[in-house]
């Protein structure tokens, strides 16, 4: 019951291909690619899951149809125009991406996801697009994965690529997955894109099942500024090419599976985190002791998500105050004079008072690039983590636009 | 049914005396006074708001609890200490601020509200407090209304005092007000105090009544980072002398006397949010059109937490894509597609999509230190308004600590 880690990314598993392609859709990076296409010329299954934004993007619209169909084959993903906020055009501008690739790769329109990240507010290039589209065909390689990869980069500074390997009754089964961050760049939103390959036997139910418990304790856990994008999409395609029995829910293998995704997603997640722009610390925020988990997530978030415990920490502070007031606002139920607080095991608050370390010992864990605050609440059992960052001078020098 | 502007602060209305004092409770600006004292010498109602944070400071819970009593006749408050995560020690500090301004003045413990803002988490020097506290009497006089203005700035720049004249059945009333604002300097709380005082005849159930309607309409309404203080306190005191019949709700004298009131709130709400640390841009954000006034609320804040749309703002950039962004994720029911936004009454988006008003337009708006962004949703006819800031670099050098 063990996995490990290989190389190739979302071209890993067996019988996927993937490429990229510059189409001049960044007006400022004209000569950076900006396609990204995965295919799997066997059928799959797939499972996705989209962003709860009610503004959604065109491509989200389109993608979340497609999803209800069968044999989906490829994705196509553009970066430097978001294609959200642009009204009936944008869903046929989308729709004309998913069939400009399904012409290249010999599939109806809807056995294509459709993904954009970018500006907001402007409409594709889609004259500019649809002849790149259509050849993409010779672009895709069986290891094309890094390709992919960089091509949905927008201010993110490198690229995200993971794969891991276990076996199933005698058989190797292979994850990948490529991803794209939580950078910003004006007017960019912090968009955030993953895509996942499988050569696992699985039925469209099991995966989707599988998906969304695998991004609800990675992707659902990151948080740079509370933002969430209108294009935010997790796609994963399973292709059945390692031939073992069908991973049923329950069993043993399943788990397996699971627990490998998790391990997947949870990775890919932290390199979003640690390549936020501006971004100088990674913390990791874990309240335990809460009475539900609604309320483990409200206090953990609250935390996270403050302002000014963000500052404190870009400037290695451990303002433990900042922490007890962002508790307190967070909804979450608590009694003051039960909470524990620790800063990487250190104990900073007890019993809701300033504890007896010294604040030196306190500065030094908060001087370092990555620490852990554990905030215990003492009043249930539920518990939860965020994965987040500080708030630095630069996160609003990158952000202030024009 | 009109009221004018006067001079004198929470000293102008008849019988209110006020003073400052130093204690050197602040470390680093030993000689600038820190503690403040408002006294009627006649007998008077209270009425007050506290923070809705669950962890609340010690004279947040004694205050409370004064409350509660008759004939309130006076408000201590420091600046340097938030007495907050100071457990039982910090409750009897709280108390003996009470009891020595009560004994200075010939009053009972629980006829003194008490206040603390500053740092967290650590024990006011009550023993240097008590020997200032006792002999305030002498400190008190009918013009000092600015001396304890000042004398509760943290990181203020400029001391916040306001009063207002009008008629009621031949008498002039007055209501007077100071506060102290949300500027943030490491560790402080961005913690809001606000004292107001009155010689108008009112019962204490209809003062309440009256200061929690302009609460909601001024102190409620605005935000610079979204963090709420452990601290935030708005007492109101009202002595009767002005001599008219009692004011009753529903009628046009307490309409009179709520409109003053709610101007007063409204305008020292806008002086603390203009005199935010690293505050470049004060913007208002008013939604209308939407579902119900708590969708209203939501999106309004949504907008005017979002880091994203305040990083643009503090850049000069228009970004309307970040504000249909913070609307998607507020929570509030919207259809994209119905959505329209103006600036300072410019039409930036029409549906949805971008509208025809060329970019540099919007950027002129977006260039001003002051303007309004406008959004309807239209579905339906609630309406909020929210008044926010920028979010610049030196909001986060101000607030990254040691």
């Amino acid at each position: 019951m063990s996995y490990t880690q290989v190389q190739g990314g979302i071209t890993a598993p067996r019988g996927f291909v993937a490429g990229s392609a510059y189409c001049g859709i960044k007006e400022s990076n004209p000569d950076r690619p900006d396609i990204a296409v995965i295919h799997s010329p066997q059928p799959t299954v797939v499972a996705a899951t989209f962003t709860t934004n009610r503004v959604k993007a065109a491509p989200v619209r389109v993608s979340s149809m497609h999803l209800r169909g069968e044999d989906v084959r490829a994705i196509v993903a553009n970066s430097g125009n978001a294609n959200a906020c642009t009204g009936l055009e944008g869903i046929e501008n989308a729709k004309r991406m998913a069939a400009s690739v399904g012409k290249a790769l010999d599939l109806k329109p809807r056995q294509v996801m459709v993904c954009s990240t970018g500006r907001i507010g402007v409409q594709l290039p889609i004259e500019k697009m649809e002849p790149v589209l259509a050849e993409f065909q010779e672009r895709l390689r069986p290891d094309g994965s890094m390709r992919a990869a960089k091509a949905i980069m927008t201010s993110d500074s490198f690229p995200k690529e993971l794969a891991v390997e276990f076996e199933v009754e005698g058989q190797t089964v292979r994850i990948g997955g490529i991803a794209k961050g939580a950078g910003m760049i004006d007017p960019n939103m912090a968009t955030m894109l993953c895509f996942l390959t499988t050569d696992a036997v699985i039925s469209k139910p099991h995966l989707q099942k599988a998906l969304s418990v695998s991004v609800e304790q990675s992707f659902n856990r990151i948080t740079i500024d509370g933002d969430m994008s209108t294009n935010d999409t997790v796609i994963m395609l399973a292709n059945s090419l390692s031939g073992h029995p069908p991973l049923k829910y329950g069993t043993p293998a399943f788990k397996l599976f699971q627990n490998a995704l998790d391990c997947l997603t949870r990775n890919l997640a932290r390199m979003i985190v640690e390549d936020g722009e501006g971004v100088t610390k990674f913390v990791e925020v874990h309240v335990n002791g809460a009475a539900s988990l609604n309320d483990a997530r409200r206090a953990a978030e609250a935390v996270a998500n403050s302002n000014l415990v963000k500052c404190a920490w870009f400037g290695g502070d451990p303002n433990w105050g900042r922490i007890m007031d962002a508790l307190g606002y967070s909804g979450a139920r608590l009694r003051e004079e039960l909470v524990d607080i620790f800063y990487d095991g250190v104990s900073a608050v007890k019993g809701g008072l300033a504890s007896k370390t010294p604040f030196s010992k306190l500065q030094e864990v908060v001087a370092e690039k990555k620490f852990t605050i554990n905030i215990d609440l003492h009043v249930g059992k539920a518990e939860h983590t965020v994965y987040t960052t500080d708030l630095s001078v630069d996160y609003v020098k990158l952000n202030m636009g024009e």
